[in-house]
C-alpha cells in the first residue's frame, strides 16, 4: 500500500478578520503542499476565529459554505483539505462546522454535535453523525474538537469505516498537573487505540481575547501512539506523518483479539438511552 | 463529605499456588488495612495466577466463590475488598471473575465480558453488565482488565451510577515507544475523564511463565489525572489515595458543560449494533 503525507496546519486565526483568516489558511495550505502533504487538516473555525463576543458577531463571520478558495487550492496542489468554518445555515441557524474539500468540491460538511462552553450561546448543535468520505488515500472521517471526548461518537465514526479521523479543534488551555500531557491528547490516543484508526487533530495557536490554547496538534496511530506532534514550541506549526491509511482496516490486536470484533454490542443497549 | 483511603495492592500471584496466593492476598489486605485503607483492590485472578497451561489447569484452581477469608478479613479490618478470582460456574463453565466483598459477605460477582488472548481458550465470557454496589463510602462499580478498553462498557458503569470503578487487572507488558506511558493507563485516564468517575486499576507483578507485566496500578480522578501510581519501582506495591467518592456525582466541566448531560444519545443508536 502507498502512504500519504497527512499534515495538521496549526495556525492562529484572529476573530473578526475574515480576509486575514483566509490568507492564513491559504499560506498554511500552500506550505503543507510544499512539504509534500496530500491531506491537510486546519483548525476548528479557521475562517472566523473562535472567541466571539456574541452570536451577532459570529453571524457577521459566517458563510453558507467553506471558502471556495479551499477547492481551488485543493485542485492546484492535489490536496484533500479538512477545516472548520463558521456556517450560516439555510435554516437561519449558525453551526460550528467543518468540511472535507478536494478538487471536485465540498465532499461533506459536518456540524459539531457536542458544543463546548460559550459555543452554546452562539451555535445550534448538529444533528448529523460524523461523515466518512472515500478518497484515493483512504476513508476520511470528520468531527470537531469536544466531539472527540464522547467515545460513542468516535465509535460511530469507526463503525462507519473511518480510516483517518480528522478533528479540527480549538483546545482552550486548561490547568494540568506538572509534567502531564494535555488530557485532550490522552483522549485522542485512547480513542485511536480503542477503535484502531488514525486520528489527526489540528489545534490552533495565537492568544485570542485572553484565551490561550493547548497548541497540541497530534497525529495518532491506530495503536494509540503519537505518529507526530504535539509541537515542541508554541506557535504556528506543521505536524506531518506519512501514513498508510489502509492499515486502519486491520483491527486485530495480537493473535486472538480485534478491537472491533471483541465488542459485545448485545450487552451495550442502554448506552444509547438518555 | 468524608473521604476513604482507596488502595490498589499490586502483588505477585503464582499460577498453581492456591494456598500461596491466598496467603499473598491476606498479607496484602492486612498491609493495606494497616496503612488505613477502607477499600482495597487486588489484581485479576489473584487466587489462581494467570498464565494457565490450559483450561484443565485453570479448573484445578477454580472455586464457586471468592475466598471466604476475604469476608473475614473485611470484617476484621473494616474493609471493602475487591479482587479477581477463577470462578467455577454452577453451569460447569470457567469464568474470569471478580467480586466485591465486605463484612456482610459477597456483595456482587462479575464475570469478565471481554476476554484477552488465551483467556478465550480457558474462560467463557460473562453475559452480565458491570455491577454497582452501594457502600457507605460511595457506589463501587466493577469490571476486569481488557473490559476497560471498551468505552461502551465504562459508559454503562457510569450510567449505572458508579462513583469508583474498580478494575482488577493483569496487564501483560507490551512494547511501547521510549518514554511513553503504558497505553492501559492512557485508557484509564481517558475513561475516568470521559465519565467523570474515579478509576482504581490494580495490576500484578511477578514474571509468570515468561510473561511480564506493566505493573501499572493507578488511581485516577474524575478529571482524568493520576491521583496515585503507577509505582516508580517494579514489584509489589501499595498504591493509595484518599478520595471523596461523592465528588464523582458532579459531572460538570466548567460553567456550561457536563460530561454525561452533554451526550447526544439520540444520535448514538448504531453504536450498539453488531
Amino acid at each position: 500500500m502507498s502512504s500519504v503525507r497527512v499534515a495538521c496546519a496549526q495556525i492562529a486565526p484572529v476573530v473578526g478578520e475574515g480576509e486575514g483568516n483566509l490568507a492564513r489558511a491559504r499560506a498554511a495550505l500552500e506550505g503543507a503542499a510544499a512539504a509534500g502533504a496530500g491531506i491537510v487538516v486546519l483548525p476548528e473555525l479557521a475562517t472566523s476565529g473562535y472567541v466571539f463576543r456574541d452570536a451577532a458577531e459570529a453571524r457577521t463571520l459566517a458563510a453558507p459554505e467553506p471558502p471556495a478558495e479551499w477547492r481551488e487550492l485543493a485542485e492546484r496542489h492535489d490536496l484533500v483539505v479538512v477545516g472548520g468554518f463558521c456556517e450560516a445555515g439555510a435554516d437561519g441557524a449558525l453551526y460550528n462546522s467543518a468540511a472535507i474539500v478536494d478538487a471536485s468540491g465540498v465532499l461533506t460538511t459536518y456540524r459539531k454535535a457536542h458544543l463546548w462552553d460559550r459555543e452554546q450561546l452562539v451555535f445550534t448543535p448538529g444533528d448529523g453523525r460524523p461523515p466518512v468520505v472515500d478518497t484515493r488515500h483512504g476513508r476520511i472521517g470528520l468531527m470537531v474538537c469536544y466531539d472527540l471526548e464522547f467515545p460513542e461518537w468516535v465509535r460511530v465514526a469507526a463503525l462507519s469505516g473511518t480510516d483517518l479521523l480528522c478533528v479540527p479543534t480549538n483546545w482552550p488551555r486548561l490547568p494540568r498537573p506538572e509534567g502531564e500531557r494535555p488530557l485532550e491528547i490522552v483522549h485522542a490516543m485512547s480513542a485511536a487505540a480503542a477503535n484502531g484508526l488514525f486520528v489527526a487533530a489540528c489545534d490552533r495557536c495565537g492568544t485570542e481575547r485572553g484565551v490561550d490554547w493547548v497548541q497540541g496538534s497530534v497525529i495518532v496511530s491506530p495503536q494509540g501512539w503519537l505518529a507526530a506532534g504535539p509541537p515542541q514550541e508554541s506557535g504556528e506549526a506543521l505536524v506531518t506523518a506519512d501514513l498508510d491509511l489502509h492499515r486502519a482496516r486491520d483491527k486485530s490486536f495480537g493473535e486472538r483479539n480485534d478491537v472491533i470484533a471483541d465488542r459485545r454490542p448485545e450487552l451495550y443497549g442502554d448506552v444509547t438511552a438518555s
